[in-house]
C-alpha cells in the first residue's frame, strides 16, 4: 500500500523533510495535494476527526495517521530502516532532528517575528531586527554544534557509517539557509567543513540526485519557511 | 544509578516537563543545579565533548546522556512507563508532546518576538503586537487542538485508561497559560473541559500533589517561558 503524504502542494516548506526521506529510501509515497491541489488538503484535514493532525505534513499509511515531521522520521526511521540500528543512536538521531527543527522554527520567525497569520510585508521593521540577531547570532551557534556533532562520529555521516534522517535533514537544512542567507553562509561555509562534506554527499545519493533533478522538488519560494529576502541577509 | 537532570536552577522553563514526569512516576533523580547552582550547569555543559546536549534540560544516566524536552521524554517512556503500550500510541503520545513544545515555543516568542538574546524590556511593542494575535488566533486554535485529542480517548486522560507523559506536560501548559494569561485564560477555560479535567487528574497524582507542595517546585517567574506581564494579557 502506497504511503500517502499530505503537504502544501506549492512549497517545500516542512513537508520537504519527509519527501526527502522518503526519496533517499526510495519508498513508494503518493505526494497527494500535488495531484489534487491546496483544497483537497484542507478538505482533507477538516474532514479528520480523533487522532488528527495539529497541521500539515501528515502521512497517511492504510488509515494510520501520523503528523509533526520529528514524529513521521521516528516512525519511518523505526519501520523503514532510515535510522541506526543502535537504540541510543536513535535517541541521539532524534535529538539532532529534534535540534534541526528549533533552528527551522527559528528561520521562520525571523519573516515572521510578530505575527505567524500575516504577510511578511506588514512586518519587515520587526524582521529585520530579528534577522540581524539570527544572523550574528543564533545561526552560527546552531552550525557550531552541528559541525561539532557531525565531528564527533567516526563516518563521513552524522551518525554511523550511513545516511540517517539527520543527514537528508541537515541537507535541506544547509539548501535552505544558503538559499534564504546567500551572503551570510557564504561567508560561514568554509568554517563548516563536515557540513559541507554531508550535503554534498546526500546531494549524491541516488535516490535524491533523481529527485532534485525531477519536477517532484519544488523550486525554493517567498511562500515557503527558507525566503531569500535581500534585505533579510548580510555578510 | 541516580539520573542527573540538568536545567537553570531558579525557573521552571523547559527543564519542568522533565521534572514533573519524574516526579509522576516516582524515578528518583537528581536535580544538579539546583545544588551546585547555574554556573555549575554552564562548566558541565561547556565541559562535554561529543554527543553534547544544544542547550538545557538534558538528562545524564550513567554516562549516557540525552537532550531536548521531546527526546527525554521519548526515552522516559520507552524505559519507565511513562507512555502508553502500544505501538500507535506511542507515536501518537510523541506526536501530542511535540504540539505541546510547538505552543511553548510560541508562549516565548509573545515576549521574544525579534530578538530571543535580548531582554523583553527591549523589544516591548513588538511583544505587545505578537500578544495580540497569540491570545486571539494562535492559542484558541491550540486549545481546540488539544481538547478534541482529549475528548476522541474513551478514558479520562490523553490517551488510554492511565496518565502518561502527554498528560503531565498538559498539566504544565494549563498551568503556565493561567499564570501568564489570567484573563484571557478565564474567559477561555469554560470552553474546554476536558483539559480543565486533565489538569485537575494530573495534580492530584500522589507524585505530583508531593511535588507541587514541596521546595522543589519552583514558583513561576519572569525569567522563565511563561511570564506574567500584564499588558500582554487582555480578556
Amino acid at each position: 500500500m502506497t504511503m500517502k503524504l499530505w503537504y502544501w502542494p506549492e512549497i517545500q516548506g516542512r513537508g520537504e523533510f519527509i519527501r526527502l526521506a522518503l526519496e533517499a529510501a526510495g519508498i513508494a509515497y503518493e505526494d497527494c495535494a500535488r495531484v489534487s491541489g491546496a483544497d483537497a488538503l484542507i478538505a482533507d484535514l477538516d474532514a479528520r476527526k480523533g487522532r488528527a493532525p495539529f497541521a500539515p505534513p501528515y502521512l497517511d499509511i492504510d488509515g494510520f495517521t501520523i503528523a509533526q515531521v520529528a514524529d513521521i522520521l521516528l516512525y519511518l526511521g523505526d519501520r523503514h530502516d532510515l535510522a541506526p540500528s543502535r537504540i541510543a543512536d536513535r535517541y541521539w538521531v532524534h535529538q539532532l532532528q529534534l535540534t534541526i527543527a528549533d533552528l527551522v522554527a527559528e528561520v521562520h520567525n525571523v519573516h515572521h517575528p510578530v505575527a505567524v497569520m500575516d504577510y511578511y510585508d506588514d512586518q519587515k521593521p520587526e524582521a529585520a531586527r530579528a534577522a540581524r540577531q539570527f544572523r550574528e547570532e543564533r545561526l552560527p551557534k546552531f552550525l557550531d554544534y552541528f559541525e561539532q556533532a557531525a565531528e564527533c562520529n567516526d563516518g563521513p555521516w552524522m551518525i554511523d557509517h550511513r545516511w540517517t534522517y539527520a543527514d537528508t535533514s541537515l541537507f535541506q537544512l544547509i539548501e535552505g539557509l544558503r538559499y534564504a542567507f546567500p551572503r551570510r553562509m557564504a561567508t560561514l561555509t568554509p568554517d563548516y567543513p563536515a557540513l559541507a562534506r554531508i550535503h554534498g554527499l546526500v546531494a549524491d545519493l541516488p535516490g535524491i540526485r533523481q529527485y532534485l533533478a525531477s519536477n517532484r522538488r519544488i523550486a525554493f519560494n517567498e511562500q515557503g519557511i527558507f525566503r531569500h529576502y535581500p534585505e533579510l541577509d548580510d555578510e
